[in-house]
């Protein structure tokens, strides 16, 4: 009776979501499979982790959550699949899973590698349906996470690159600037960053690149169509779009600019 | 045990469904979440009413449809959850819940309020997630309408512009125009009128701007690729298309140019 | 309890699909509705049949599996119900049937015709809504195929454009010629040719109208950006792609180009 979620780059306009689905009603028929999100861009093992991290804090625990993000498919890449909070998470050994989980939060991670599990002939491109799905349906149906291979520590986590704060004087006011950069351009052109949000009355400037972005909205209909705006986004971070257009081509913002945001 | 409808215009390539489907299956195991549509053009109601309108007649009585079209969020806007034909239809009040909607089919409405069944904090630009959702899962469960905060007799509903009718007689022929207006651009390009059919075999011509189109076809492949016809379209109004192309862009349609249909 | 998969080229930009659910959850509250894709290109039987062909293997026997790819839909084109492999496909009868196949391992077909089966009034357009989801519904409940209607042995199996072989000697080694076409660019502009693969290593080269392509690979990352490559696709058959680009465009490859496959 197991939840099993599906995060992957494989997009709509195939059938490997599909059949995916067929593999896990094969071996789970009582399990229930819900989507996160399909239209990770290609690869994009942070964008796809952003996403990730937005949707898994809302399932309850005893879920299985997949994903999917793989560029290394058919190298020697290992799969991992790892107990916290509750929940299991599957995925490739790329970090992805940095973007959902602390290593102290991991109470057991295993290698995915008895292949008994699997299905065969497993091909070279095809993971997802050939090891991803028959694991989590055979998880949802109460195997073990000993079962499909070894303990192992030695799993990645990707992170942010880290952010740094100063104290200034200005004007006789004492501020904080906090620096960071632009992690991530997502679907819809927005500038995502590594910043932390603060009280949004205590914003001052935010600074990216040669923009200068003077308060924090709540909301898009903040500003005018076609302006430019900072607000905290949907992965709870500092983000910047513009009202009804794309950030990054209007502003030229690129991953790894720096961003200054400061404080009262 | 409950069956909840979506319809957004959040789009596919974020988590933002998932998120609200991860909420929904927190809170109400049991129930089945079905999509209508998500990519509903950003924050525009009178699309969304037309995709829902289309949809719930065909989902059976008792099930919550939930719409979140909702460019007003984080503003003071209310959201309304209304009886109507045996099912609960919850949505901001902007009017949308007027695509599906009249005013005496509903048998309750309430101002959703008690912010007890909402998740907390309460996000200013995802209440799809804080509100919506969780709602909609309690519905599920069996909350009583009323639970969810007081009456609310002012909700409003969105009405498509009125049409009207005018008598002719054209070489001794009785014939008889409706006026109207294209009311729609949908996803395809097609210009959808506000015009209900009549008899097909009837119709004489109907007139958009410049374009003359001398009959009413049941399919598309009754024309040639890159001609303009007028069918009957999911919503049940007229609808300028063209066979394989746009016919906004081709025939240079927008919202608000009239329409007359002449009719034997 | 039933299974219904479900492939349309109705997009998702449109409430077809849900609409489609909202019949089936009605009438078999109990069955289960599984997308295998929607995406399909409009009216595109054989990128259609591809796609459906890659899933279907996957799910479990006792499924109903429905394609609504139907460019005759409205005309006298039949619809028709087959029981295979543990399984019923149904489908309008214009080859779709022929890409997951063959004729001997078909128990029985009929002609889907019995109206009282069908929602009312049957639209000229929405055959998904009127015919397709009430009757999949109704076999998923446990109608025998034999109440659909007749039983009908004309149905049509569209197949792939047949290839041939050659033996060649060259520099006094022996080989083997595989000719085909390209049969198909799917929505990555990957150029789906008829050919199987054999042994990887035995690839010589493989010729498409002015490319040479000197080996098959495993994956794309096996060859760099912008370069192309061969591969053996989700369908079974060789491909021809670009990594991180559309091979159709690049090399300038449409359907019916010959492929000749040169192998040791």
């Amino acid at each position: 009776m197991g939840l099993i979620t599906l995060l992957t780059d494989f997009g709509l306009k195939d059938a490997y979501v599909g059949t995916m689905k067929g593999v896990v009603v094969g071996l789970a028929p009582e399990a229930r499979v819900v989507d996160i999100c399909h239209e990770v861009p290609p690869q994009d093992i942070r964008g796809g982790g952003l996403l990730w991290a937005q949707a898994v804090p809302y399932f309850p625990p005893g879920s299985i959550h997949v994903a999917v993000v793989d560029p290394g498919v058919g190298s020697r890449r290992k799969i991992v699949a790892v107990e916290a909070r509750g929940s299991i998470f599957l995925a490739p050994d790329n970090g992805i899973l940095g973007y959902v989980l602390k290593r102290r939060e991991v109470r057991r991670a295993v290698e995915v590698k008895r292949s008994k599990h699997f299905l065969h002939p497993v091909s070279a491109t095809f993971h997802g349906r050939d090891i991803f799905a028959p694991v989590a349906a055979r998880l949802a149906c109460g195997l073990p996470l000993d079962a499909l291979g070894p303990v192992y520590r030695g799993y990645r986590l990707e992170k942010l690159p880290s952010t740094h704060l100063r104290r200034r004087t200005l004007g006789g006011t004492k501020l904080t600037e906090t620096h960071g950069q632009v992690v991530h351009i997502d679907a819809f052109g927005n500038a995502v960053t590594n910043l932390r949000p603060r009280q949004a009355s205590a914003l001052r400037e935010l600074k990216a690149g040669s923009v200068r972005l003077p308060r924090l909205v709540r909301t898009y209909s903040q500003v005018k169509a076609g302006e430019a705006l900072v607000l905290v986004g949907s992965s709870g971070y500092l983000e910047i779009a513009v009202n009804r257009g794309r950030a990054a081509e209007a502003l030229g913002l690129t991953v790894g600019e720096r961003v200054v945001a400061l404080w009262k």
